[in-house]
C-alpha cells in the first residue's frame, strides 16, 4: 500500500505523496513551511476532502513545533501566532469542509492545553494530528463497511474521481467497500471515469483499484450514459467535499452529471463520507463556495500538450453541486442516512 | 474560412484538410487512392458526418478517374470494380449513414450511364461529387436559417463536439445558425465542450467560432450540469450521425448525457441534420451500430502524454444514442422537425 501522508521519522516534518505525479512517478516531498503545505494542498499533490484535513493538521503541528521555538515561553503569543498559521492553510482550498474542520481542531487542543509550554502544546497538536489520521482510517473502515452491505459480488461499479486510500487514510470512502469487498475475496467491475481537467479517476482511481486487485475499466466522464444505456452499472460510488444539511452534495465537477445521469436510467447513486463532511451550518447547496480553477487545466492536457485555440476563454469549476433528490443514500461511519436527509444527516453527525 | 474538402485543381486527387492537427497546423493531404481516402475517414482527418458523405464521394470519383484507364472499353466491369471501391471506402465507419447514403448515390450515377466510356462516367462521378458538395452547402444554409429561427441576440448555446463548416461545406448544421447570426450582426455567448476523448471541441469547434468572431468559452464535458444548474445556457445545439425513425438519435459519444442534463435542467436541446441523415429504414436507435474505438485514445492525451496505469483496459465507444424524449426538435433542411418524430421525420424525408 502507497502511503500518502505521514509525519517524518521525528515528527518534525509532513511527509507527503505528490499525487500529480501519479502513476509514473513515486515522489514524495517532505517539509515543515506552511507555505509548502497550503502549495500542497492548493496544487493538488495532496486531494481528497479527509486527506487534506489530515494533510492541514499534520502541517499546522509541524509548523507548531517551530513557531514552539520563537515562543518558548509564551503560550498566548503562541497560540495567537498558531490560528493565524491554520487560518492560512485552512484558505488554500474553499470547498472542502473538512480543512477548516481539521484546522479548527487543532486550535482547540491547543487552547485547551495554553497552561503547558508552547513546545508541550506542539508535542500534544502532533499527538491530535496523529488521532486525526487513525481515527479516519477506523471511520474509513466503518464506511466500507457501511458500503458494502449496499452491493453484492460481481457488481459492476461505476466512480467519479478519487475517493480511495489516497483521498483519505486507509480504504477510502467511495472505494471503501470496494477494496474491503476484493479483502473478503469478492470480485467487481469497476468502471473509473477519467476525471477532466485532472484526469484523478485516469491517474489514481485506476492506478488504486487495478494496485488491490479489481477488474478496472477506464472510461471518458461523456461516456457515462453510454454504459448506462447499455445496463453496464449496478450502482455509481462516489466521495464528497461538503454534505449540506438538506442533503445537497458538492463534489468533484461532474458528479451531478454522472447523478442525472444515473437518475434517468434508474441506477443507485451513493455518496460516501465522514460525519466531518457534513456541514449542518450549510442550509443547502447554494451556500456552498465552489472553487473556480485556472482554465489551462482544460486548454492544455496535464500540463503538456496545448490543444485549445490561443486566447481562448474557459470556466474551470472544480466541483459542482448534486441535488439531493439525485442522491439513494449518503453512506457515513454511523450509518446510512436516505431521505429525509435533513433529519438522517442530523442524527449521523450527532454521533460524532 | 478553411476548406475541409475540395478536389485538387484537374480534378484527378481529394485534397483534405488534416484536422488531427487542428488548431496547431493548417495541413492538407491530396490523394487519389482508395486506402488514403479509408484511412482518412477512420483516422478522423475529415470527421463530421455529412463532410464524410462528400469525402467518399468525392474520393470514390478519383479513383473512379483512375479505374476507367485499366477499364477504358469494359464499362460493366468498371462498375463492378468501382462498386468493390465504394463499399470498401463506405466501410470506415459504420455509424454515421452518410458514408452509405454518399456511396450509394455515387454507384446509382454510374449505373445510370452505362452506356457512356467508363472515362466518361469518372468525369459524370466528379460532377456528382461536387454536386453532394454544393447541395451540401445549399442545405447547411437552409438548416442554419430554420435553426436561427429558435434563438434569439445574446443567447447563450451549448454545443458538444463539432458541427461545424469543417463537418459539413459550409456554415455547419449544429453552429450553422451561430455562424448565420453572426453575419447578420448578432452574438451569441458559446460554451463549447471539449469533447473527450478526441477533443474536437477545444480544438475544432472553438476555433471555428472564434473565427467566425463568437464570444466562446470552454469547458469540459463534465461541466455541462454546473453551467445549466448556473442558469448559463438557454439552449444545446448539436449535429448527429444517424437519426432513426422514431426519432432516437446517435451523435458524438457525450451527446446523450448533454441531453439527459437538459431535460433535469429544463433547457431545450436541439439536433441539427440534413435529410440524408435520417434513416428511415431504421426503427430506432437500438438499431444503430456504434463505433467501438482503440481505448489509446482515452489513456494517451491525444496522442502524446500517457496518463492511465499500463495494462487498464478502456471502453471506448466513439457514439452514444439520444433517446428521442430528450430531444426537444430536430433540425433539417426541410424544417423543424418536432414529436411525434415518425411523423415529422417522415415528412422531412419525403421532400429531399
Amino acid at each position: 500500500m502507497i502511503e500518502n501522508l505521514s509525519f517524518s521519522q521525528n515528527r518534525t516534518k509532513v511527509r507527503i505523496l505528490d499525487q500529480t505525479k501519479l502513476p509514473g512517478e513515486i515522489i514524495y516531498e517532505e517539509s515543515d513551511r506552511p507555505e509548502d503545505i497550503y502549495d500542497a494542498i492548493k496544487s493538488l499533490k495532496v486531494r481528497g476532502a479527509p486527506a487534506i484535513g489530515i494533510a492541514a493538521a499534520m502541517g499546522i503541528s509541524v509548523a507548531a513545533g517551530k513557531l514552539a521555538q520563537r515562543f518558548s515561553d509564551d503560550a498566548n503569543g503562541f497560540v495567537n501566532e498558531l490560528s493565524k498559521l491554520a487560518e492560512y492553510i485552512a484558505s488554500a482550498r474553499p470547498t472542502a469542509v473538512n480543512l477548516k474542520w481539521a484546522a479548527d481542531r487543532m486550535l482547540d487542543t491547543a487552547r485547551k492545553n495554553l497552561t503547558l509550554a508552547p513546545e508541550s502544546i506542539a508535542e500534544k497538536l502532533k499527538d491530535e494530528a496523529q488521532k486525526i489520521f487513525d481515527e479516519d482510517v477506523e471511520i474509513c473502515k466503518r464506511i466500507s463497511e457501511n458500503g458494502l452491505s449496499l452491493i453484492k459480488d460481481g457488481n459492476a461499479i461505476l466512480t467519479h474521481c478519487n475517493a480511495g486510500p489516497l483521498a483519505t487514510s486507509r480504504y477510502g470512502t467511495g472505494l471503501g467497500p470496494i477494496i474491503l469487498g476484493l479483502e473478503k475475496g469478492m470480485n467487481f467491475r469497476c468502471f473509473v471515469d477519467e476525471t477532466r481537467p485532472l484526469l484523478q479517476g485516469a491517474r489514481i482511481t485506476a492506478f488504486e483499484l487495478m494496485n488491490a486487485g479489481a477488474d478496472v475499466s477506464l472510461v471518458c466522464d461523456s461516456m457515462v450514459s453510454y454504459l448506462m444505456r447499455e445496463g453496464m452499472i449496478d450502482a455509481v460510488f462516489v466521495g464528497c467535499d461538503r454534505v449540506a444539511a438538506n442533503g445537497d452534495t458538492a463534489n468533484k465537477v461532474g458528479t451531478s452529471t454522472a447523478a442525472i445521469t444515473a437518475k434517468y436510467y434508474g441506477v443507485p447513486f451513493y455518496v460516501f463520507c465522514p460525519t466531518p463532511t457534513i456541514d449542518v451550518s450549510c442550509k443547502s447547496g447554494k451556500d456552498i463556495v465552489i472553487e473556480q480553477r485556472d482554465g489551462s487545466e482544460i486548454t492544455d492536457l496535464y500540463f503538456s500538450r496545448r490543444v485549445a485555440p490561443a486566447g481562448v476563454k474557459c470556466v474551470d469549476p472544480a466541483f459542482d453541486i448534486t441535488d439531493r433528490e439525485l442522491i439513494t443514500a449518503i453512506v457515513t461511519e454511523n450509518g446510512i442516512c436516505r431521505p429525509p436527509y435533513e433529519e438522517s444527516l442530523k442524527n449521523a453527525a450527532i454521533r460524532r
